[in-house]
């Protein structure tokens, strides 16, 4: 007879094998994305299919399910917040998920997929969501056929905002981002009447590329990235990369004329790289060692880029030093007007290049198409309407054209619907988590100021990163905070800081 | 009933889907020699075995022995220069060598190596033999295990060379190397003679890194190196890697004191680069895709950095090229000095350092020891007065310690018995390819000067790049050359490079 705790042993083994495999995957990503010469791409993509294929194979096996089956229910799983309770609960969440998803379903999804994606690129150089609609239809029916293979309560958008954000549902996610809507849409209004501006300048001057990544490199550094278990290379756009223990890799792009496109993706990543450098590596490749979701691996992200790196405590520590990487350009630097100027306010029409009022207003208006588009209420036809009369009412702007519209983001075209909150997501759990560590720590403008970062990166380790998957996302959002998740903390923070920066 | 063309099938597309994954694993090794961040050697470690096993694995599956069996002999193969015969002749070859070996001793090979490795590095950073002695005497004993298993018609030492160069006998070797020891000790003494000697120091003044790395990108592209399907990234111990169709990637590392460290080391990998782009890759990830042999390998190595990149008609071409990159060190450089100093022949105790004429004699002192061990005519003990005396006797000088003796190379502490001949068969290949394409191309030397690489490459690419395994090494020699592989087109080169340079 084979006991649960057998079972429990042959589980792990089994799938942290699979993860070891998939982290093989990951290596063979960084590189595309970073080093690889452009010929070597189909081989790539054949790389990258095989290994896709083998993991899928073997975690959907059989034996993955009689494993899990023989566990749980068992006294291995008697603790709830345990280790093996964690890994068993989630296990059993992603076998059901991948195992409900029919093989032709999976290869439909793969290959449309692949072709939308040629076809977004064609449509947005061309600026013509006309070319796109056919597929983003034939994305939308098919993420229709994957939400109702999984299963959900009615809600079809619930599935799929699921696969990124364990445990959460269109309603939850509505409840939080509406105050937040109504509330954001005030303070812009307020900051746009503010008469004061930002000198922006000085952000636009000549920042020499090695110049930049020394000085990026310094301050990921003294946040705590380590750099003898990480590293930071160029790409085109940055992302944070996870190797596995003792390699974790950021990402960055360099732009000599604005100082703040490298800079804050490198912290933005940075916050990222905390995080997995942070996991309790001896659970590496199941659940208990792996991040929560999306959205709390970017609250990480965000609260190190916009609560930390845009403050004024952090540039009254860290501007003398950057004055002295580029001594021409900042010769005259003034901590008022820089910090002014790295939080300047300004509704655009592009997501990425969004300050931190505005960009809460842009992934509600995605989220808002989306989950029309899912409930069936919109069609693919409709968008690029929907979208400038979204864009016009909630940002004031309307877009010129669809590749500065609906056709900006590459999301849709890879079957990334139920993605885009998690953006939100990510700022709202860090302003919660932020206001936290602030109650805890005491003076943690004055730590900043001085450039001690080490308690902040102690608080997030022990409440967050050590955690692994012991609560999925809400609820340890309310353990660590004392709160359910609301639009509180970020307002708090957003309308203290720019009531005083514009003299509101 | 399945048809011997339908066996044929199954057997390429299992076959090929494990040099996928092969390759995946290249990727993995590239990365570790290159920008892996230390903390990242143990994962990587876990991924790489991982990949081993799992290729191993499914390579020596019975079924692929059962579909090999069904197409030899059959009609599929009828043509014994086929890529279907080519393919079934050497993957019976590495089927039957895999299968052989009983999977506790490669268990045992592969945890001893890899604590040898270790034993090494002290003993070398000691400079003590005696820590090391024990773990080579078993290295040795699971080697002559391993030849045993494979199988050999009376010497050992014919199996593990067959690992590196399928179809080489010890004999054979022995009889191609030992007319070349005895008339490069004869060239040697007519050189030591003369009164002529180059002055190095023109190649140890000031390189700068990034021009060294702008002026070896030149070369390289120019030879033929394509970087839309390649790289060039620094690391310690150059190498080439191939990673599968449109990704070649070359290494080099960089002294700034040593302009010849970097750009011969370049050029050479250039010349295994050229290889790998050259081969068929409609055959990829099969054997009538694949390179001959270490030797064969070499041999394009090694004639693109020794018989190009080291004659007169070379930098008659490129010298003022490399004057442009480096005008304050090379003002003064003129061609006779310049390509008399990165020809100089100096005896020496490093092979990795040894001039053309030296290097083989390194080369023969490994032979003729790791011989001896295979044999049993030597035991590990005996190993550093060996070498210490046949140093003395072949090049003159005795290594005052064993660091820079007998524990200067790595090969013996991975097992890497074998090995070492094919170095010395690369530069007769080389050699002899050379004259051939010579005779071919008529004044190569003028192509060489006018900087026309293009004759010379396609030489290359029809006679060896495009025929993947369609020959074995000696075979290949024979059809492209005409003759049997022999010491005469080296010692001729030689002769007639040094008498000139030397004044003899």
């Amino acid at each position: 007879m084979t006991s649960p705790a057998d079972s429990y042993r042959s589980l792990t083994e089994r799938v942290q094998e699979i993860s070891l495999l998939v982290s093989c995957a990951g290596l063979l990503d960084w590189d595309r994305e970073t080093y690889m010469p452009a010929g070597g791409a189909e081989h790539r993509s054949a790389q990258l299919a095989l290994l896709a294929g083998m993991c899928h194979e073997r975690f959907t096996d059989a034996v993955t399910g009689e494993l899990i089956a023989a566990v749980e229910s068992s006294e291995v799983v008697a603790d709830p917040l345990s280790v093996e309770a964690t890994n068993i609960r989630e296990l059993r969440r992603s076998y059901d998920r991948e195992t409900r998803l029919p093989k032709s379903l999976v290869e439909e999804l793969s290959r449309t997929t692949s072709l939308a994606y040629g076809h977004w690129v064609e449509a947005r150089q061309a600026s013509d969501f006309k070319r796109f609609e056919p597929w983003l239809d034939k994305v939308v029916k098919l993420k229709m056929q994957e939400a109702d293979c999984i299963g959900h309560a009615g809600q079809r958008y619930d599935a799929l905002l699921d696969d990124h954000e364990p445990g959460a549902t269109t309603q939850w996610v509505a409840s939080v981002l509406e105050p937040l809507r109504a509330e954001l849409a005030g303070l812009l209004e307020r900051i746009q009447g503010s008469s004061r501006r930002p000198r922006g300048e000085i952000l636009h001057r000549r920042y020499a590329r090695d110049a930049q990544e020394a000085f990026a490199t310094r301050v990921a550094g003294e946040l705590g990235f380590d750099f003898q278990a990480g590293r930071l290379d160029p790409t085109a756009h940055p992302f944070c990369c996870d190797i596995g223990p003792g390699d974790t890799r950021l990402t960055t792009r360099y732009n000599e004329n604005d100082f703040g496109d490298a800079f804050f993706s490198v912290i933005h990543e940075t916050g990222h790289g905390l995080y997995d450098q942070g996991l309790p590596r001896e659970h590496w490749g199941l659940p208990a060692g792996e991040p929560v979701s999306l959205g709390i691996h970017e609250s990480q992200s965000r609260l190190w880029e916009n609560f930390v790196a845009r403050s004024r405590p952090f540039w009254r520590h860290y501007l003398p030093v950057l004055a002295e990487h580029f001594s021409q350009s900042l010769a005259d630097a003034d901590l008022d007007a820089f910090v002014f100027a790295v939080n300047e306010v300004q509704p655009s029409l592009i997501r990425v290049d969004a300050d931190e009022v505005t960009y809460n207003l842009h992934v509600i208006v995605r989220f808002e198409i989306e989950t029309a588009l899912l409930s069936g209420q919109m069609a693919a036809g409709d968008v690029p309407a929907a979208w400038n009369e979204k864009y016009r009412r909630l940002l004031g702007i309307t877009p010129p054209d669809d590749a500065h519209g609906c056709l900006q983001d590459v999301h849709w075209s890879h079957g990334g619907i139920g993605y885009f909150p998690t953006y939100t997501l990510g700022n709202l759990n860090a302003a919660q988590l932020f206001a936290a560590a602030r109650e805890k720590l005491g003076d943690l403008d004055g730590l900043i100021a001085s450039g001690q970062f080490g308690p902040l990166l102690e608080f997030l380790r022990a409440n967050i990163h050590r955690r692994g998957q012991q609560y999925r996302a809400p609820e340890l959002i309310q353990v660590v905070t004392g709160k359910p998740l609301s639009h509180q903390a970020l307002m708090d923070h957003l309308r203290t800081k720019y009531e005083e920066l514009y003299g509101l």
